[in-house]
């Protein structure tokens, strides 16, 4: 069988209903084109420091996309066929590519297939489609195309568009790659990239971090502060995130297993903390300890202007065996339900009605979107809604957030998009993918009278470019 | 740059799709002029008993308009620039007025927009679109038309086609606005709007509300019964009700934060209210003895017949630091997670089965249309759903609670629409939505063969005047 | 009025958007005529083993399906009305049919409008819609056609293209039925149809199962071993699953409240098997026993190579008084939410990696699509989803569950559709809606550049034909 053209349909996403169809067409026109706004994401700032080639197919777009790594599992390809396992027993990269390529059908009506078709054929070129019979093909091509100079990770940034990338690191991170990238910058004729950092305490404030009791001394070592005490691990932080602010940070973000805030009187900060330093604390005391730091973190950001992000309600690592194994960031991160209303309460009456404070909340239950979170955006001046996020992050699942929170919360409490990845490759395809499903959303309204078409159209630039650089004070 | 024109469009709100759009248009023609069925609202009767004339734009459809209030402070706009704060210091009402107008991109994809746009075009003949440009237009046209006869609350009224309006009235109400309109109704020649009242006992039943020892000490008053004992307060509660049936009510109202009953014997109940009257008991007692309220309510409904409806989920309040300033209904109630199997089985466990009892659900929790509500009104006789309520109050709100509740509920055991609105100008408007809405929805089961199109007409004109009336015995 | 005619749009369930409508005409062109494949249902053995006639319409139609009956009785039609009730006290068969032709009106969107309508025109040829008119022609109609040999069970299996079919068996039942079916489809010339067993033994797992502790010592009598030991009651499950694979049962099947696992050490297994067999246990033992259970019929199915099924989350017998008036399956069965992510962890950590195990999960709770079971199934290798199940198996229900699993699990990790019914006549009806909907649902995904036609049209078929029996080992 010949395997089929690979084509990226002009109007692939838009509504089939004509009407809707050619109002998305001319909405989109306006804004296929804007640079890419990208505050929140994983990427490695190392790729836009050091500017070094990627080395192959498999390592590029296979081993660190735990979208894909999780769909073949999930269909009994182990991690040791994907080139994932001890060092030295690998498999080689072309036969890793090639079990990939053989069950590229696993990826019908996923967005991962969206974004991947949409990387082999506007980044390199590939016009048929990847399959058994192909996939050699795009592993000859793919890894021979990262030899060229135009495959360099800082040819991509500027070829994408990419106006801002934030990446996210630890308060123990450094950012020798973040300062190497300001260098350049400063550098006449220097690359013109912006690179920015976000401040992720996670290491230092969850108790149950691997490694926190080592985390906390190195906290004061790269600090000078003693943070075994509560006024040092508070200092500490103060000081690590105008260390981030200087190197650009706007922004810090928290990944909490819930959305849980507290407001503790200090006597009880600080009993609290040091049973957490002992390493003799419950499971509640570690869940109280995240609660009250995300308060504490507020209070910081009120000081330093840093806006806080909370991404909470992902299970981590739920199969142990393959953690032990292979570690994070498998594909094993299951959502839980998670409550907003009465967890950010405490933070909230502190700080809810505080002129310039930002909060951007996301979520990974969409059951919340229009009774818990739209609720909230529309009414505290300091919230705001991130984009639908992760396993949402795909045409349903932004659909659903617009449908779910627009009536409540409007366009303007919204923050625009966040591709949240670190498959660099992808990520115009991403955005490409929010700006198309916007268009198609305010297609329909406009389609059924609920809109005008040039508000329309303001909207939508404001959600693709205007809104995220203003919330993320970019 | 000209402001745009204001109008609206005669399809709006139906599919774009032209064979669903014909025959929504179809259905939505024999239901457009319908007189209003209101059997649930917040409108303030004294409006109709003495028919004084409104003060000026801010004062009617911004001060009191809680939805518009949420979204204004969700951008930084404080209620004292909205001219809601120290009387006295009060911002000037034009000065309030413009805070809106110029705001009024934030209402873009809201139902707000599409209710008060109505209100503009429909009642005030205004024929351009609200700005910063209009407002002082918006403001001199809207104040100025309140002056006109045709612009008191009972000309309205009329106006409107309201068959009959149901208002909700503490037990602790002498109801002398609507004792005043019945003898306007009875006066040869007097004005025969029908405006009813609907008993909503909160404020005597919730240990936790403003003020309830003092309300259990004036419901005493009132009604010469000993509120202080269990068999005084509840031939309180049965001699109010016969007030308020005698004055035309028809039914009763229940918010409460869960939908939870029981349905203690009558020493744990003696046992329970006295510590309820003594001031001190816990949340969990308050809960309790909310809970087993609700099935003493349902006790009295099988005796007077008064519908029973329940409007659980709303954790009000939210935001402690308002209330306190504002009071409450400004727009920060915040819906929460609602169970309903377990808690509403004590009651019905006990009057479920019973003829003739009829008790009518809400809900602020979505998730609970297919998996609780749905089934439960599709198998107990005296249950139905109430609409799509407050924050899902909305075209994709009420788009999701026929898409969720009909396959298993069918349309016969919900109850039609209910505006529960104290914006009085847009009552039309929000049953129009209602009816376009209902009209599209059924216009998709027809283009898709699942419904004949007289069939869907039938069932129009049944959820449009025919289930509201039966359901609240009108 | 003349009753309307009843017929079955060609494109009855089809977007209405001609686009889209051409597409899903097309796809649903190539799998309408495939054979049926049920692998999950609750029809009675002993028709197909003794094929004798069905009674009348009310005895094959009405009474038994509690889809129907749930409606009526939710419109205040009693079950005596309907011929349900004390024998020789029961209402006629065609009055009690009257009682539901009267009120077919309240059917409207539901899908047992769909099944319903489609064994009245294409099993029994009927023209007119049934009404008030028109049930006592249904009524003669069909009872007449009974008596007739093309409709005795076997007949309509075969017309039916039934390929196989699964009915549930407790682990107390001696299969005389399967037993005689298999011996007829042995016997030369003898009927070939294929219908199995699988193992539901919730009335012996089960400590709050009607009869439990008489259900062990029958247990023990049926294989000779000790089911008051936890050795020998495992050891008789062992025997009996033995006994249902060899009369061709590929799979088993539990019905818990929910979806707890547990993976307690023996000594606790057996202490807690102590307290359950004593019959002095709490709801909490039962709840532990039933998780411990799941555990220990997943490990058996390692062994025994059975898929296992898990159907959790419906609280049974909702309505007292009706369950002990008219017992079990009336309609009174009522979803609850239901927790997955931790619920099954302690199974998947012992068994979610095993290649060859087999999980396929079901839910009543929808918002768990998304957030929980897509998740879950995209990632572990033993997991499958099962379709849209119960109150969700209709068009909207189908569609929702597409909408919301495809994107994280793919439709490879999907079984295809069960129909779970004892409405043997509507068994084609709901396998056509299923192929319908997501005819329709791919269409969407081609119309919109998701997708290539002729991959969808694989999708297709794979979806209706090749994942269940695939997925069920058939």
């Amino acid at each position: 069988m010949t395997p089929h053209a690979l084509t990226l349909a002009p109007d692939r996403l838009f509504p089939s209903d004509a009407t809707q169809r050619a109002i998305a067409r001319n909405l989109y026109d306006h804004v296929r084109d804007l640079p890419i706004i990208s505050p929140h994401g994983h990427t490695d700032p190392q790729w836009f420091a050091q500017d070094t080639a990627f080395a192959n197919a498999a390592q590029l777009l296979l081993q660190p996309d735990h979208y894909v790594l999780r769909m073949l599992y999930s269909q009994g390809v182990s991690f040791e066929a994907l080139g994932i396992g001890e060092p030295g027993q690998d498999t080689p990269a072309r036969e890793a590519w090639r079990q990939f390529g053989q069950r590229y059908h696993l990826f019908r009506g996923t967005p991962s297939q969206l974004w991947l078709d949409w990387v082999f054929r506007e980044s390199f070129g590939i016009e048929v489609r990847l399959c058994a019979q192909t996939c050699d093909l795009y592993f000859d091509t793919i890894t021979d195309a990262l030899t060229r100079p135009e495959f360099r990770p800082r040819a991509l940034f500027d070829r994408y568009r990419i106006e801002v990338l934030t990446t996210t690191e630890s308060p123990l991170d450094p950012l020798v790659h973040h300062q190497a990238i300001r260098l350049e910058n400063e550098r006449p004729g220097g690359w013109q990239g912006r690179v920015l950092t976000a401040y992720r305490p996670d290491p230092v404030v969850d108790p149950e971090f691997e490694g926190f009791q080592t985390n906390l001394d190195r906290l004061s070592e790269c600090t000078g502060q003693d943070c075994r005490t509560w006024a040092g691990y508070l200092a500490a932080h103060r000081d690590r995130r105008r260390f981030f602010a200087a190197m650009g940070a706007t922004s810090t973000d928290h990944g909490h297993p819930t959305a849980l805030t507290a407001d503790l009187d200090r006597s009880d900060c600080e009993t609290l903390f040091a049973r957490v330093c002992s390493n003799r604390f419950t499971p509640a005391d570690a869940e109280l300890f995240r609660a009250q730091m995300l308060t504490e973190m507020a209070a910081m950001s009120l000081e330093d202007g840093l806006v806080m992000q909370l991404h909470p309600g992902s299970l981590r690592n739920h199969n142990t065996t393959l953690f032990r194994a292979f570690g994070r960031d498998k594909g094993a991160d299951i959502p839980v339900a998670t409550e907003y209303v009465r967890a950010l309460r405490p933070l909230l009456e502190r700080f809810g009605n505080a002129p310039d404070f930002r909060l951007i909340v996301f979520t990974l239950d969409e059951t919340t979107y229009a009774r818990e979170l739209a609720p909230l955006a529309g009414h505290y001046p300091c919230l705001r809604l991130g984009p639908a996020w992760w396993f949402h992050d795909s045409p349903e699942g932004m659909r659903r957030f617009r449908e779910q929170t627009t009536e409540t919360a409007g366009f303007y409490n919204t923050v625009g998009f966040n591709d949240d990845t670190r498959a660099f490759l992808s990520i115009p395809a991403r955005h490409d993918v929010a700006r198309r499903i916007d268009s198609a959303f305010l297609a329909r309204l406009v389609a059924e009278h609920r809109l005008l078409e040039d508000e329309a159209a303001e909207v939508l630039l404001d959600l693709t470019y205007t809104l995220p650089k203003r919330a993320y004070k970019l």
